[in-house]
C-alpha cells in the first residue's frame, strides 16, 4: 500500500523509471466531472523537463493516455487511470550504480531492503520520473476544486539562498496563486528567479547542485474541514507531501519560526467582517486544531538537493564490500526544485480534494 | 478514525479533557511482551504538570489504569485499554471560552464543524491533556522496543530562540538519548535549559507565552525500514507528530537547511565500517527514499506558543456576531514544549514499533 | 486492527472475557445525537444470559459505562467508549481448557498463534462475552437510525431444524422487525419458539448443543448506499457479521437457494408505484451491484452449536502432546442464537450507518 | 476505495466493460518472485467465453500486458500493472438497458448512486468483465503461494440443482483441487457436468437462465494464519468474495448446515497424528476464531442466474418514469457460474496471500 494515499480519493502510483510505462490509477473521484485533458496535458508540462534552461536536457513528452475512468470526457464513477508510456530511456548510464549506490539516494536503502529484486534502473520507483503521475491525478484534483472555487497554486520561495517573495497569507488570491505558475519559471518576483537561475547554473557548472523550499497556498477553502489529531489536514498534507523525492520538512504557516514567537505575535485575533470571522493575521496557516479556519491555507515544503552529481563521490561497492569511488553520468536536474511546484500543487490539491469529500 | 493512527499497531486516543476519562486504545501490540508498570508511570511522570518550576500549578496524577490487554504483566495478543479518571477539573475557567474563540486554539473551528455540539470544555478532545493517553501507548512501545535494542529519545531544542546543542546525527548513543529525559527539564546543555526557563518565565511575568523546537533521536534501527512513496518513515512519522497539539512543523535530518546546501554537502558519503556500510555524515537523518539507512533516526517538530495566554486578545462573540474582548484566565503552561518532550518520544515510539511489524 | 471495523465509524472492540474490564471505543459518530441510555441499557438485557430458560445460569449484569463521548446525554464529536467491568468470573472452570483445548473453539489455533501468550481465561478475546461491547456500539447506532427513519430488527430464522417464519422481504415494516425482539424469545411465530426452545433443552439434557439461523431486515434505507465490487452493502456486512463468533456463513436475499433458481423467477421485476420505482419481489435482499435498491436489506446468518458441551470428548494435551479426554465444565448455553439476536441487529446497525455516512 | 481490497496486498480494479482497457493494479506483491505469464494467460483463459459449449459466442482474447512491477520475469517491490485493452464490443447492444434497467442488475441502483454519470454501457464497472483484471491478479498469487506449498482450487458444486461430488474436507490434496480446473468443465464428477450442461442448454432454449454454487479449497496453509472478531480468514475471504458479480451467499466448513446439527455432530475432535495436532474430521473448514488450523480451508458461494435472459420481463423506463416492457438482447451466459471457478479461486488466492503477509 506504500504508494497510494488518500481516504476518499485513493491515488495509487505504478511504473518503474526505465519500465514500460508509469501511470496512476485514482479511485473515488466524484461522478460526472468534466476533465479538460488539454489543460491536463498543458499542466504536464510544467513539469517536464527542457522547459527552463537550468533543467535536464532529457526529453520527456509525457503523452498522458487515461484508459479508464471517462467517458464523453467526464467522469464515470469508475476508478480514473491514467498511463503514460516510458520512451527515451537510456539505462546504461545507470549500470554502475546498480553495484555503486549514490549517496543520498535510495540505491543503498532499497539494496538492504530487498536485495537485487529491486528495479533501480533510472532509480526505479523511486525515481523523480513517478512524480509524473502523481501530477496526473492532481492535475485532475485541481480542475475539480476549481469548479468548486477552491485554487491551489506554488511558487520557488528561496533556491540556493536566494528567496522570493512570500504569498500574503490574508489576502491571497486565486490570481497570486496562479501566476507563478504560469512562468517558466515558477516565482512571484521574477529579479529574485533570475538569481535562483544564476545560482543553479553557477552550481551546475561546479558539477554540483542546489535545494530550496516550495511555498504552497490555497484559497476558497472552506472552515470546518479535517479533523483533530492525526487525521487534520496537517496530518494528511504532511504524509502525502513527503512522498514528494527530496522532501525534507513540511511545515504550516509560520512553521518552524513559531519557535521564535511569543503567543501574542503567533495568535491570530479573531473579527467579524461583512457577516463573517475572520483573522487579522494569519500565522496558523488556515488551519486550527487539524481543522481550516476559512484563512488561506499556507504550507511550505524543502527540497534537499539533487543526489546526483557529477562530482566524484565516495561510495562502497555492495558487490565487492569495499570502498569505492563514483562520479554519476547521465542527465540529472542540477536543482529539482522548479519542475517539483507543479508536483506540490498536485498532491496539495488532491489531499484538499480528498477533504472535502469527507 | 481521526484520533487513530498506525497500521499493525492502531493506536486510538479517547476522551475529553473534562470528560469522565481520557484513555487509549492499542490493538496489535506483540503478544507475551513484559511491560513494566512502574516504569510507565514513572514516563508518565514526565509530561505531567508541576514537574519544572516553568509549568502550570495544575496537578494531574494521571494515574494509568490499564483494564485490559495484559495478564500477568505481559500483553495478551487482545488490544490494550489504559485509562486515566479525570480529577480536579474546574470547568467554569471556561465558561466564557465557549462564547469566546481563543486565538490561535480549536475553539473556533470546532465550532465550525460541529457548531455547538462538540465538548470544548477545557479544549475538549483537542486538549493537550489527550497526550497522556498517547504517553501510556508510546511509554509500553518504547519499552518493547528497548528489549528489541532500539532506544529512542528526544530534548529540548530550544525555546524561544534560546538553544540547546543537537544530538550528534553520527555517533548518537542510547545514554546519550536517554540523558536530557532523565532531567526535570530535557535539554543537553543545562547552561542553555537554564537560560530557556528564564525566557519561559520572562514571558510569563508578561501574561505570554514561547514556542520551542523539539529533537527526536533514535538508535538501533535495522536498515531497510520503511518503504517507498507514501508510507514511508517520514511519511507516518509525519503524519502521527502532526497529530501532537501545537506542533507547525516537522523535519527530517537537515530539514529546512537542506535548501541553503549544495548536494555535495548534504550528499551522506558511503564507506565500509567493520564490515558495514555506514556514511560519514547523516545529514539525511537516517532515512533515504522512506526507508531506513540504520544510521541515527533525526527529526525535528515546532511547537508554537501557547495561545492561551492572559493577555487580552480581540475575538468574536460567536453568539452575538460581533466583536469582543478576551482575557483567558485559568492554568495554562507559558511554555507546553517541556511536557511536549516525553509526548514526542511517545509517537516516534509507536510509529517506528509498527515500522518494524510491517 | 484485528477488534475493529468500520470505515467512517470505527467500533472497536476489547477486553478478554474475564479480564478486569471489556468494552468497545466508536470513533466517528456524527455529533449532537442524543442517547437514551436507559434504552441502551434495555438493548444489553436483551443480550444477557438468565433471560430465557434455555440459556446459562450465569449473571452478567452488563453495566454499560459511558466515560467518554457523550455531554448532556449527546454525541460530542469525540470518540465515545463504553464500558463493562467484569464480575462473576469463574476462571477455575477454564483451567483445564488451556491445556485441553475444546474442539471446533479457538483454543488451539489461538495457541498455534501465540502459544501460552494469549489470554484464554473463559476464551479470552474470543469469547462470546465480546458481543456485549458490540452491543453497546451497535445500540446506539440502532438509536441514530431510528432518528433517521430506519430500523434493524432480527429473529430467531431455525434453531434444530425447527423453521420461524420469515420477514416478508416486499412488505416488511420497522414494527414487524421490532416485534420478536421484544419477545423473550425472539421469533415471529410464537409456536415454533417453543418448539425451538424443547428441541434446544433436549440438547441441554443429553448434554449436547444446536445452532441455528438469525434472520436480519431493515427498512428505511434509502436507494443508493453502498458501492460497487469489494466495499459494498454485502461485502461489508459480511465482514462484520462474520465477526460474530460462531458464524459460519452469511446470505442476502435468496441467498444459497439463487442455486436452485431460474433468471425468471429471481429476478425482481421493475414497476412504478405512487412515483416510486419499486419491485414485485425482492430475492435481492434489497441489495443489487453492492448498492441498496430501497426495498427491505435482508440478511441471514449461521451460527454453530455451542462448542462447549458436557460431553466427554477427543482431544489433545498441548503440553504432554498426547491424546486426551476431555468433559468442558463450566456454564455454557445449549443454544447460543437467541442471544445472538441482538447482537445481528448491533452489528447490522453499526455497518448500515457506516454506509450512510459515506 | 470500492474497488480496491487487501491490507499487504492491495488489489485495485479498473475499466469499464466498453471502455478503452480494464486491468488492476497489484501493491505490496513480495520482490523477487518468478512469474509464469504463459500459466498466467493459461489461467485467464479458464475464464474467458466460448470455452465450453455453454459459454456465450463473445470472443474475448484477454491478452494480459503486464507494464509495470515486473523486471526480467520477476516482482520486483513496484506496484504490478496488468491491462487488457478492449475489442470486439458491441455497445449498441446495451442502448435500450440505459434507460431500461435490468431486473436483477445494478444497472437501477446505478443510476439511483450516480444519476447518468456512470458509464454503464455493458455494464460498466459493475460487469462480469471486471473479473478478468481479478484473474490477473488472482493468477500471480496463486503462482506465488504454489511456490509457498500451498494450493488453491474450486469446482462447480452444483447448477440448477445438479450436484457435484464435494471436496474431501480431511483428505483433500492438491492434485484433487487442481483437477477440476483442469477440464473444460470445472467439476470433479463428469457425470454431474453432464447433466450441469443439459441443464444449463434447457435453460438457454427457453430464454433462460440458471445459478449455482462453487466450492472453493486450499491445502498447505499453516495454522495460524488470521485474527479473532473483523479481520478473521473468514471475514476478509467473505469481504473479497462478496466483490465478485452475482454472489449472494458465502459460507466455510459446513456453513448452513450447522444450524441442524448439534455440537456433539459439528464439533472436529483433535488428535496427534505424527506428532501433528489434526482433527478427525473438518466440520470447521480449516477456520476456528478466524485463525487457520492448518486443515483444509473450505469455502462456498451462492452465484445467482444471469439476470440478462431473453424472455420479456417487466421494468421501468427511467426517461418516463413509466412501466415498460424489456427484453434483452446481445450475447450472455445462460449461466456465470462455471466462467466465475477461476475467478473464485483468484481472489482466495489473493486473501490467503496477503494473510501470509500478515
Amino acid at each position: 500500500m506504500s504508494s497510494e494515499f488518500g481516504r476518499n480519493i485513493r491515488i495509487s502510483v505504478f511504473g518503474q523509471s526505465h519500465g514500460e510505462a508509469i501511470g496512476v490509477l485514482v479511485d473515488g473521484l466524484p461522478a460526472g466531472e468534466r476533465i479538460d485533458l488539454d489543460a491536463l496535458q498543458a499542466f504536464m508540462e510544467r513539469r517536464a523537463p527542457g522547459r527552463a534552461k537550468t533543467a535536464t536536457s532529457r526529453k520527456e513528452p509525457d503523452e498522458v493516455r487515461i484508459v479508464s475512468g471517462l467517458v464523453d470526457g467526464k467522469t464515470c464513477a469508475a476508478p480514473l487511470c491514467g498511463i503514460i508510456f516510458n520512451t527515451n530511456t537510456r539505462s546504461q548510464d545507470y549500470a554502475e550504480l546498480l553495484d555503486k549506490p549514490r549517496p543520498a539516494h535510495a540505491d543503498f536503502t532499497a539494496w538492504k531492503k530487498w536485495g537485487g529484486a529491486a528495479d533501480m534502473r533510472g532509480g526505479g520507483h523511486f525515481s523523480g520520473r513517478l512524480t509524473a503521475p502523481l501530477c496526473i491525478a492532481g492535475g485532475i484534483c485541481l480542475q475539480i476544486l476549481e469548479n468548486r472555487g477552491i485554487t491551489v497554486g506554488a511558487h520557488i520561495e528561496r533556491i540556493a539562498g536566494v528567496c522570493d517573495s512570500r504569498f500574503d497569507p490574508v489576502g491571497l488570491t486565486a490570481e497570486m496563486l496562479k501566476n507563478p505558475g504560469s512562468k517558466p519559471f515558477a516565482v512571484i518576483d521574477d529579479a529574485a528567479g533570475e538569481a535562483m537561475q544564476r545560482a543553479i547554473l553557477d552550481a551546475a557548472a561546479q558539477k554540483d547542485s542546489v535545494g530550496g523550499i516550495i511555498e504552497i497556498g490555497a484559497v476558497g477553502l472552506p472552515a470546518g474541514l479535517g479533523a483533530p489529531m492525526f487525521d487534520g489536514v496537517e496530518n494528511r498534507l504532511a504524509q502525502a507531501l513527503f512522498g514528494i523525492p527530496a522532501v525534507k520538512g513540511v511545515e504550516f504557516g509560520e512553521g518552524f519560526d513559531v519557535a521564535g514567537l511569543r503567543g501574542s505575535e503567533n495568535n491570530d485575533p479573531f473579527r467579524m467582517e461583512n457577516g463573517q470571522i475572520v483573522t487579522d493575521t494569519n500565522h496558523a496557516g488556515g488551519i486550527l486544531g487539524g481543522i481550516t479556519s476559512g484563512m488561506p491555507l499556507i504550507a511550505r515544503i524543502a527540497i534537499k538537493p539533487t543526489p546526483s552529481i557529477a562530482q566524484e563521490q565516495n561510495t562502497v561497492s555492495l558487490s565487492r564490500g569495499e570502498n569505492a569511488i563514483l562520479a554519476v553520468h547521465g542527465r540529472h536536474d542540477p536543482c529539482i526544485v522548479p519542475r517539483a511546484v507543479p508536483v506540490a500543487e498536485a498532491v496539495c490539491a488532491a489531499v484538499i480534494l480528498d477533504l472535502i469529500l469527507d
